[in-house]
């Protein structure tokens, strides 16, 4: 996740956005096609030096060096991990990064680079771009930790343990209707992020003041991001949407994470971790790391959705410090919540199921329930059909 | 957007909840079709004292009066404006309310109340009920909204002012395409609720630990809500969604409250609201109102959804505080968002354009840009073209 | 804790605020003695109406029912349980309360009224009267948790117990060390509290634009709050910090009723509850209902404390929607973290300790280590000494 | 700001707690000073790689690569910003720290290192020294600020401008009375941090439960830091107050820098920035960039505070996640804080007051107010002899 998210990528992302820009203006007729052919080949990351192109974009001469960025989110931002304005130093990425590529065209090339483009449009294009790429190693994560739920569910849809509420025993259950209850937690989540990557993450192609819009379909579509109605330099629903989905996941994540570190106490003893932590001090402990380390992870999430929430409130066309505060908590957000689906995939990967010990806590409800298994089966089997027809379509 | 959150609002929920569990039970052979009968005519929230219940719910003698509930969210609940267990007093509003629906009843049918559920299935069944209703009041207000921001924007599409960027004149644009930017935004917010409030609020019926599904799918039916795959009792994913949408909606209209608070300032003067706030001490002042408590509104909802997403790590069949956390936060949210769009709805009714100021204010740009009025039109006629289509589904 | 924030005690503080005012005017020679007699004769809340002044508040003929507000916080407020603006309907509870005492008084003392006060100077005041009577109440509940814990850590200061890191057991101590940490962490929350509520809680005078301070001093000693530098309209560091300790507070408060529910889970059995709830559906369950809620009412200060501090970007002299964002967060952030006290407190009081459980989790340990009860006794000496000293003072 | 909480900062701050440590040990004769003097001549981050440490902490063949740290907060970490567990891989910083200090030591010295500690002991204490290192520069930038809003009090003490209420034009003040509001808030904010930088930012001295104190005094004079009652492993107040702190000084730079972007708009033009940011498309603007990137970092400010504060419900002796969700929150609100405060420090620096703009806007509001020079110089007099006072302290 942190590569998908990396200084590398946002300077991969912002060259994509101009990239692209420059062929479909050629598509238009609006440039020479030989012009977006030598713009393309310029635009991969590694002909560039990001810090170079960070300390151009901090040019601070005159500000304290405090302010100046660390190279976030792409290349030369300012301390808030974002540009520092529409244009110009300090701490815009986009500036730089156009006058770096326009160095190395011919003049008339040159003039074809980021044409009619206001930065924003670039840097919303490539932030849009930096989480369709995070999501996909994030999804694949959440998928991989569903499934692993669900191979649970099915190994143990009928071994028997107590269901607690209130951290209390109460009646009993399965483990696999526990882990079935995991997978549609996890299944839903995904379908949440899924759909939002897929209908909201959308390029961003205003101009100055909202007004360019004409090719921005085609633009969608070279870069496969979604095409918004108007500009929406300010308004920030796709951003608040896309923060929710990952807020969703990352309670989910920490649900299963949670459940696993509860029944993982040395009281419970029901699961444990494959790889478990070691203790350097205390030999007997087991930790379970991994669904310690996922719970870590997702409470990080809510607030920085609140800050994405909360930055909504932008002033006209383009805010002054509201739109800025995005990147950081945006970058923070796919960062926790990627990092927590990853863990609570390796929490469950070969978890082990000790089925004495639930067989032993549920002795202590000294309840007959003769229908659990029957009733239990039948939900795991409700939620694994679900499962797969998901996974078909 | 009060009453539809409100103490009496929570308990015609509950008795809803109550009744259609007998009525599908009824249907399904569970329990006789008249004692179904029976329970529905009396779950009717005039038929009973809210207090008598919140008393008994709290029913804390031994407890400290003040965590005693004070009628928060239904008949009777704790603190915490949510029943303090799964059962039993204190704090439990389901429980008392069963006592009294069974006290009116011949013993027979009293037996057949509340069936099999556990006070969970109720209290979160009626919860979504509440705020799908509730739903219904914020959409109408947001809607009326959208439809006086699709006002503006055909009225004044061509009318000339600045466009601005980082609270700078930047560019020309048109009164109509800033209002076409509120209605897409606006128009967004709305589609985002409509789907949870079709797709994701749903019933719960699991019994005490997930295991009772059986009949949910007409018992949503009957309620006009959505059938889940299993028990949601510690999957809130949904609770989630619907405060997600909530926040998305609030930064919506705060980012139009807060374009509207700035245009009406006194140096800026482009617009002003038909019901402008007097001062006492200084009467020459025309505060905007509605647009000031619409962004106050709006900015309720961040911290609020923040702690939703929080409680989600809820732990095994039923949460130990997280569950009960959620109730007081969702209500707040849904009051915060409905009062925001009622606001914005105020301000934008009969907001008066000063297209002289606009002119004014342009000319301190000194560009002449021609293109404007063409290009900012047809933006208009596209989100107007968008709107017309969406209502007319 | 709800009476301390109520309607009525707001309506009170309101009372409060202009009656002192009057009383320091005439001290100053700036008003008769006797308009001061007479106003502080009629501010009682008793002898008003408050659903009249409500009404009067809202006010809000030509806008839809649903802003207007419900009586929040004070008398007559609008939907964000704030007064709308510094003056006029909509939702400014002073205005009308300034018409409803001066349509009770002869002309002459009418005019004494207010006089020279802003509606914010008003509010702000009573906001912190009563911020600062709900303290002394929250403190009560506080400070008896924290002498129930003294009193575990006394009596069990050397009854063995596992230590437990990452919910493994861990090393052995003793529950009185435990009842110590819970101790010292409720001293240090209230320790704070308190020093906000000392230095902090002050009032407001500054007129329409800041410049009236002349007496504030005065008029802060009559009400027994502190005195600012000059007025702090949109200074909000005051309510900044009246949150952080809350929330604070709220934090503590959830740590120990976390660990009571911990170790009142089934399978660990160590403390019980002197009421646990019971179960309708399931005889055997002891819930530890009291550590439950205190659990769900701190989850909820956060997102309020958040609110507050992001509402601390005001701008100019009166803020225009975040002054009125801060009212219905700091009484949600009173309520919740003054119930979360109670109800730590009455899960502390009578707490049951089991030491025949603690003795065989900690024999799982298999652990010899024979300085642990010295060590052990030995903080929770030092706890208690600090908690005695603190006391005394 | 990034170069106090860099993974070097913290490396360093680890060397240091050991070093510490090990003199302490040797002062009171449980480990030899020829020891101490070893360790200490070896504490110097930059005799260590950061990245080797960081592989051989996040050393987990056989987890998944992406949770594996990326460098934070010190060396080798987990995803989270954090040691993964209270020993042993994967993902704690300290042991393989550890284990490269006894590497190059004697086997007699190496066992020396680390002697009786856990690993949130040097953790938990590094993280304060690396706090109150931060907390240095961040407050020179507070200071600063504060001396610029001074200069600007003084010198335009008596400088007329319109006061603004609910963004209207409400009645006369002078800007220094406006900059003395700025002046009384930014050293407020400062004196709070202060006193939690002196008071509250601990050493950590448990051992695995918390048992270990002993020497815990000397440990915290060695090192500049407070001492603990008892060690605070799960009690988080600390954590917490520094949160609120920070969160406290943002939404006072927040509020000022807001102030700044809203004068400087073009309609009021009454201050400009003296470098003003340049738009390459729009060459009429003068975009306040320090103003608006201050507001951008103060924004980040309250998600971040409330992670910390819902962070602080720890179990029993050390949080299976909620500790290791501290660490990457806490680092991001240092930097956003101080990033914020070096902004505003650069916006004030220089400030360009336009007094006939001033002039021309109070000439719209067509009031005399005669005394208004005479009450606003009094205030901003009491300001900055306060400002001054508290200086010379």
């Amino acid at each position: 996740m942190r590569d998908a998210v990396s200084d590398e990528a946002w300077l991969q992302a912002l060259l994509d956005a101009e990239a692209a820009l420059a062929a479909v203006q050629a598509d238009e007729g609006l440039i020479p096609q030989a012009h977006a052919t030598a713009i393309a080949q310029l635009c991969h990351a590694e002909q560039f030096d990001i810090s170079d192109l960070a300390n151009a974009a901090a040019g601070m001469s005159d500000h304290d060096a405090d302010p100046a960025g660390s190279g976030e989110p792409g290349a030369g931002t300012g301390a808030a991990g974002k540009p520092a304005a529409d244009a110009g130093p300090p701490g815009n990425p986009v500036l730089p990064l156009v006058r770096a590529l326009r160095a190395r065209l011919t003049e008339e090339v040159a003039a074809s680079v980021h044409f009619g483009a206001t930065s924003q449009d670039i840097l919303d294009t490539a932030g849009m771009l930096v989480a369709h790429r995070a999501l996909g190693a994030l999804l694949a994560d959440l998928d991989s930790a569903a499934e692993a739920a669900a191979r649970l569910a099915r190994e143990h849809r009928a071994t028997p343990m107590t269901g607690r509420t209130l951290l209390q025993l109460a009646e009993p259950v399965t483990f696999g209707m526990t882990a079935a209850g995991w997978l549609v937690a996890l299944d839903e989540a995904a379908a949440w992020l899924r759909e939002v990557r897929r209908a909201r993450l959308a390029v961003q192609l205003g101009g100055p003041v909202g007004r360019l819009i004409g090719y921005q379909g085609k633009y969608a579509q070279k870069l496969g991001l979604a095409t918004p109605l108007l500009s929406w330099h300010t308004n920030r629903l796709r951003v608040a949407e896309l923060a929710a989905a990952l807020g969703g996941a990352a309670g989910v994540v920490g649900k299963v994470a949670r459940d696993i570190t509860l029944l993982a106490q040395s009281e419970v003893a029901e699961v444990s971790e494959a790889a478990p932590g070691a203790s350097s001090a205390m030999a007997h402990k087991r930790n379970p790391i991994a669904a310690i380390m996922a719970v870590s992870c997702a409470m990080q999430a809510p607030g920085l959705v609140a800050t994405l929430l909360a930055a909504m409130i932008q002033e006209h066309g383009r805010a002054a410090g509201a739109w800025h505060a995005e990147f950081r908590a945006q970058r923070e957000l796919l960062t926790s919540t990627g990092s927590a689906a990853a863990w609570l995939r390796a929490s469950l990967d070969g978890l082990r199921v000790h089925d004495d010990a639930m067989a032993a806590n549920l002795a202590l409800l000294a309840t007959s329930d003769v229908q659990t298994a029957h009733t239990a089966t039948a939900l795991v089997d409700r939620a694994l059909l679900a499962h797969e027809t998901r996974e078909g379509q």
